[in-house]
């Protein structure tokens, strides 16, 4: 299995940054303005993006601490991965640890998503510090995969 | 063994990609300002930060495809492991598959890295495209871990 690993700090309460994980409006902020569904544990998140999305069903919350999903639609290579995201405090910010485990192989489109990733992460950074992100269709183009 | 993996696309050719991996001067323009040493099959290159740096054997130089190095100098995490970059033409663009290979183990300082690399992956497109990227010490700053 081979998984995608990220670090980003963000300079706020871990709450601010929970939100932006866990509600529809905070997630449209960051990630993709089309989001829709129950952000709640037991629900399905739905993203969707030009080329297509992701149903994330949401599997644990915790407080200020911890997101997991597991993906339940979308491409072939995603489904059934994780994505994780664990919170803490260090100095003025709040750490995220970004992990998207499980890919079965490390195929072109897991180096596309590696980097669209960071890129979204700083875009959920810029988005709880300013109020302003940068989620599709408004996202930074990468690569002719966009 | 784990890896950091990531996937640009950069409009111009191959080879003015291949000569922003392989030149004093153009790695320069992208990953650090302070880089000095050979870039040649054979040589080591020395890529310079604030907290440190990194010291890449160059291994493989292969026009307009193919750029590997190995790491024998930096933070012990890096020590022994890998950087690879890979090149083709798609579309109107120049693909970069980077990799960067042999982590022992998934360290937060691997989180944090793969964020960097990505972000100054974004920079050597910039760099390539218009003339001028954001090496260090002008560098995106993502974290307190800068």
């Amino acid at each position: 299995m081979f998984d995608i690993l990220h670090r980003i700090g963000v300079t706020s309460s871990p709450e601010a940054v929970y939100d932006a994980l866990t509600t529809i409006d905070g997630l449209a902020g960051w990630w993709t303005e089309d989001t829709t569904g129950d952000s709640e544990v037991g629900g399905v998140a739905r993203f969707r993006f030009l080329p297509g999305g992701f149903d994330m069903k949401v599997l644990e919350t915790k407080p200020a601490e911890r997101v997991l999903w597991e993906v339940v639609d979308g491409p072939e290579e995603w489904i059934g991965t994780q994505v994780r995201f664990e919170l803490k405090q260090e100095d003025d910010c709040t750490i995220v640890l970004f992990r998207h485990l499980g890919w079965r192989e490390p195929v072109e489109f897991m180096y596309h998503c590696s980097t669209k990733w960071a890129s979204y992460l700083l875009s959920l950074k810029k988005y709880v510090e300013t109020g302003t992100g940068d989620p599709a269709p408004r996202d930074v183009q990468i690569s002719n995969w966009h």
